[in-house]
């Protein structure tokens, strides 16, 4: 997507022996680049959410191992290249799946054909990822024009965290339907909950502004108390992990947009790539790892001072216990339907819908 | 209740023409007091929430008419220091409460009398407030101990914005009854809701750090996976307006919180001074006024810098539309009960335990 002006992504090639990515820890305040050049340099950039977004997440983890390959193709060093990138992260599928993909390709190969098969595997995932969000947004943006042709009102989006073209390589998920539906015409607004405590909400509106897409940054409080008004017509998120029944792994709060969803007969949508499915999962509840984050996320916040500048201020010191569960698991029993690339699925549905690539996998 | 091993309340008398408030607007970066003189003075504290907190807010409501007396005590003087009062915040029931009760007492005299009954009858609101919280933290703090007779386990309740002792002369309403527990020796612990945009939650962190009650900050999006998890025996909320059916209004983000109590099976409580009881509203939903706070308070964010001085930071420039609506409803279907005073009702039986009190008003 673009930045003023200018067609970028979250994640491209920068020659043959590194990567370069939008540093999401400086966004909105500043829009800055980094090229990594190592595994280690990518594992970093994957705790240190410089990069997030499962989407996102997977295909760079997929460049790291690459990259790890063109330092050392041995059978150890994938091994621990494949362990160092798998731990960064807990909670979203696609790491896993990228990683086992690229390990599945790599580890039958000679060493010493391994760094190019790898480069290119991680290019491949890259592309396939841009051409599933640009897929699923497609069937998402449907049910935007649907909500419009009922109501020839605009289409009011609630969304939660930054389902946008930085949490992927490029087009998002959620924002993928939105960006499609607006780009055709369908008047389309939307609600932006604030997303503590890494304030992702920012990033939503800073990529919806750009593009020219209407919007309302909300704190997380308010979103029940809009659907309970009648001022949402439509809850669509973004997914960390989906398991085979349905249920929804997403950024802390979903499930409560969720349940304020059901309460108020608001459709709650989840768009997700095939490849944040896990169809292993049986208990989401019980077996998804949920991912602790550091105190500091709720303890000190970063904004701009008053000439500017990126500026952190603390809003408790450390005397204050404080506790950071990053996700959430929403019941496939709130959720009308998740996005893919292949279609809506209700939560039942979602094996038969995927069943010939279950089969071939 | 203490600061610093100081008996404080949230708003106090200081000679016969004057108050003293504590300014929550600097807490908890500092601590410091204000003196009130006039009508206006007390419309400006309540308007820009220097006082705040439902109970607070109707003894301070009652002390600024009783301050506009003594300047002037004719008729108009008092319809126009009600007027000015009653407009500083619509969503709080106490304030038209303590303002209806103070032009019942002062209209039929004679202005010569005027001053010097208000004054007294603005003392008697503030007493009365005090021990109306200590005989609701009482019955509310039975709930407490009755969840670790039950568990023999420190009883972990969630709370969300500030119902303690500044929110009230003294006590608090859901607080008084965690302080109550806590001295009774009832093991406690408090998961504490940051209550973005105002973040009051530092506020009631601030009181039970200061009170020695364990407690835990959370983000508002955290709540409901924590219930998920089993890690919530009650909540226990203060609350603006309360209908005679058991609605609750509170702040917002509230109904959130009810809604995934109600889904996990964690009972919901709203702990309320009688005053905060509407009896004249049928359909909370439809019609209590929701208050709508400035954009700023979304964009600006207050806390302290390196050096340890509060400071702001921006988190989005005035070009991003915001949203700030301050108080949600939570239904009465989704309550377990309503501590008060006189005990703890049911939603349904409010108006019977009410009874006797409605007759004689």
């Amino acid at each position: 997507m673009k930045v003023n002006g200018v067609a970028w992504r979250s994640i491209a090639e920068d020659g043959p022996h590194a990567v370069r990515i939008v540093d999401q820890t400086r966004l909105p305040f500043a829009f800055a680049t980094l090229r990594l050049e190592s595994c280690d340099e990518i594992a970093h950039s994957i705790r240190s959410m410089q990069v997030r977004g499962a989407p996102l997440i997977g295909v760079a983890a997929a460049y790291g191992l690459a990259l790890a390959m063109q330092r050392d193709a041995g059978d150890a060093a994938l091994a621990t290249a494949h362990a160092e990138l798998l731990a960064t992260r807990p909670t979203a599928v696609n790491l896993r799946w990228a990683l086992g993909r690229m390990r599945a390709l790599l580890q039958p190969l000679p060493p010493a054909q391994r760094a190019a098969a790898a480069w290119r595997e991680a290019g491949h995932i890259a592309e396939e990822d841009v051409a599933i969000n640009r897929a699923l947004g497609a069937h998402g943006a449907e049910l935007i024009a649907a909500a419009h042709s009922r109501t020839r009102q605009p289409v009011r989006v609630l969304t939660h965290c930054n389902a946008g073209w930085i949490a992927t390589v490029d087009y998002g998920t959620a924002l993928s339907a939105i960006y499609q539906a607006h780009d055709a015409g369908v008047p389309v607004r939307v609600w932006v909950d604030e997303t503590r405590p890494r304030n992702q909400g920012l990033l939503t509106a800073w990529e919806l502004a750009a593009h020219g897409v209407p919007h309302t940054l909300i704190a997380d409080n308010a979103g029940g108390h809009l659907m309970q008004r009648g001022e949402v017509d439509l809850v669509l998120v973004g997914a960390d992990r989906v398991s085979r029944s349905g249920d929804v792994c997403n950024k802390i709060g979903t499930y409560l947009k969720a349940l304020a969803a059901f309460d108020n007969g608001v459709p709650f949508y989840a768009a997700v790539p095939s490849p944040t499915i896990d169809w292993e999962l049986a208990d989401a509840l019980r077996e998804i790892p949920i991912e602790e984050r550091s105190a500091d996320e709720m303890r000190v916040i970063t904004g701009r001072d008053g000439d500017g500048h990126p500026a952190q201020v603390a809003l408790v010191d450390t005397s204050t216990p404080v506790a950071n569960p990053a996700f959430d698991v929403t019941p496939a029993r709130l959720v009308t339907g998740i996005v893919t690339e292949r279609g809506i699925a209700r939560p039942v549905d979602l094996a038969t819908l995927f069943a010939p690539t279950r089969a071939a996998a």
